[in-house]
């Protein structure tokens, strides 16, 4: 057959080459945080010569930087060292939670660069005010992310609740159904003169803190993982082979409502027994006889008096560590994951909760994969925030098709 | 930017391109069933004469076929028609249950070309025995391919249980635990002369099951679905935007050891209270008041006794339903499918099954996602059946990579 091989170069699928390879020469300076070109044409197994030109591509559309000093961890002649840019593209991630609204903008390097938080009382405020708040805060992020230089390519936000395609489906806890947020959102922004005029998305908040997690959670992460966000309400979300799963609908991940108790208490979903009702933040704090509605603090004095070995808060903790390990070893069955990740509220107090969701879990994987001290069920690390991990997205949508962003960069 | 663009043509990148490009027109003609040059230039978006050669490689290669006759439903001149081939690469899926072997040949086309079943009672055999009776009734099978001209690229057998790496960590009802299939079966087929030495693999049943139904269950099929496959044990499969998730250990999809209750009866896994200890054969035959090892018969005669309104069996049924569909809430809200396929013995008795689960599904998935008369939970198609998933398994593989499957083309 070999002589029959002729070269392929319609023009459509070079352009595509092109813009693919230029994603994966970015993509691999970011990954290593620096390389030379000789270190990324041996990582991508493309030609010195073919590096050479798309990393002039790169430091022309302000995607990397180039220092004088030389780089000789490398095999072969040094070279300049090439590294993702710290001014230029950036993402903006803004978070909408119960009480408070949290931006941070993220640059090329992963690096939060502008982190923004007012706490405030958005239970009870019409969507449309809360969403003009976050803008009003966004918009004191986009001055300083401009002081930086740096150019955001697009803002998502974090919310909580059933999102897809722009509208927020249902937010029980900010009480809203079947919001147009990212319309609001933009038309709340565009009212500041100084702010350029962004493409806006939206997602689930416990989505983003799972990609966080997956980005920024260190090395020897998994890649495939099932992650917890344990707030008033109790979030999801399902990360396979290093990529979210959003469903048929986009509301994957919705593990707080998986039924454990089928004439178990109401829940706010409109159905009975819930996982939400027994490991939820209410149900915690309720169970440990602490007021459910103190939040945060609330959540601070559970894990104190469990640390001071307060009956009823271990009680509490332990109900809930119960309850979460059995819901998690069908979802373990259902998906084998590498691991579950402790998020939320969870974080904090994954030392009481987790030896009995580990115990259930040790019980009820099949064929002995859940082993007792298997490790696999963790706290998630500081990075998984999901203001973060809305910038990120962003961010990562630049790494995945550079040009496409250059040509919109002059947009500001 | 544009000044900056140079053709990207480095050796080995051409060369993935090359194979990429083969699979693209070989997909393109086996998804239309046939077309023409023009035809699946268009569809692929390469240039005519790029597509002409391509189409060459695997003509030579015996991957299409082309016939004489003019086809006119295409814009632009008629051409002769391309069709996959009916003889030359096919995949061979041997399915190995407890009181069966199915051994089923599948050709480019999709098309079921050799099926071969013997009912024997494999529990209590050892497995290599087990094994060698399959390869046995597959040197048959071969026989017969070989006669149609057929050159098998490789075997999948399809394996009640947890599988991975080509052993079977355990099949309760096979009675096997850490068993090397793959290598079992490969050394009782060479004791064959007249048979080719082929690769082989193994999966569980219910996820080749489940891709059947993906790839022969018609059009309109759902991309993202949750296959359950009822049988002595309760199977399950996950396949998530057209792909099956294998999860980190290969034994994703595990729905029958989901906790329904955690004092519930003892299963076979260990655990307590699994979906299979309430909507298992054994447990619909038992509450229907039949001899819950009665098999195939007994299914036949729960599905009669339903049919003629006999209360105990609809009580059994009704119960299951119910099990199943709580279970199932917890799934659907955690993974978000379009769909839900009831598979194996549940096919048959979806009637019954359904009604109850639906009314679950309608109560306990999140914010009315699963409205009461969506449709979105149904019996399986006639297609998805484990063996011919397996065989086509393997020719998914030569799809995906023509060129090294005519690499190897001349083993036999």
């Amino acid at each position: 057959m070999k002589s029959n091989l002729s070269p392929l170069a319609p023009k459509a699928d070079q352009d595509t080459v092109r813009r693919h390879n230029l994603s994966l020469v970015l993509r691999a300076v970011h990954d290593e945080g620096e390389s030379t070109r000789a270190g990324v044409a041996a990582r991508v197994g493309l030609t010195r010569a073919a590096v050479s030109s798309l990393v002039e591509q790169l430091l022309e559309g302000g995607f990397l930087t180039e220092s004088g000093k030389t780089f000789s961890g490398q095999a072969g002649r040094p070279g300049t060292v090439l590294k993702p840019s710290r001014t230029g593209a950036a993402g903006v991630g803004v978070e909408i939670n119960v009480d408070y609204v949290t931006v941070c903008v993220v640059d090329l390097t992963g690096t939060d660069r502008v982190r923004l938080t007012e706490r405030l009382d958005n239970r009870g405020a019409p969507p449309a005010e809360v969403l003009a708040r976050a803008a009003r805060i966004a918009s004191h992020a986009l001055d300083s992310a401009r002081q930086q230089e740096l150019r955001p390519a697009g803002v998502t936000l974090a919310l909580p609740g059933l999102v897809a395609g722009g509208t927020v489906r249902q937010a029980p806890n900010l009480g809203w159904n079947g919001v147009a947020a990212d319309a609001l959102f933009a038309q709340a922004l565009a009212e500041y003169p100084n702010t350029p005029s962004l493409p806006v998305s939206s997602e689930n908040e416990a989505n983003l803190a799972a990609l966080a997690e997956l980005w920024f959670g260190g090395p020897g992460e998994a890649r495939t993982f099932l992650y917890l966000s344990g707030e008033i309400g109790v979030g999801g979300a399902l990360v396979l082979n290093g990529e979210l799963l959003r469903g048929a609908h986009g509301f994957a991940g919705e593990i707080g409502h998986v039924p454990l108790d089928p004439a178990g208490p109401a829940c706010r979903c409109g159905a009975r027994g819930c996982l939400e009702q027994y490991a939820g933040q209410s149900a915690l704090l309720r169970g440990a006889g602490i007021d459910e509605d103190a939040g945060a603090a609330g959540v601070a004095e559970l894990e104190r008096r469990a640390a001071a070995g307060d009956e009823r808060a271990l009680a509490a903790l332990g109900t809930a560590g119960v309850m979460l390990g059995r819901v998690l070893a069908g979802a373990v069955n259902l998906v084998d994951p590498e691991a579950v990740v402790l998020g939320g509220v969870y974080r904090a107090l994954a030392p009481w909760l987790s030896p009995p969701a580990e115990a259930e879990l040790a019980a009820r994987v099949v064929s002995g994969l859940w082993p007792h001290d298997s490790g696999r069920l963790r706290a998630s690390s500081l990075a998984g925030d999901a203001a973060r991990g809305a910038a990120a997205l962003v961010v990562e949508a630049v790494l995945d098709d550079p040009a496409r962003w250059a040509q919109g960069a002059g947009a500001e």
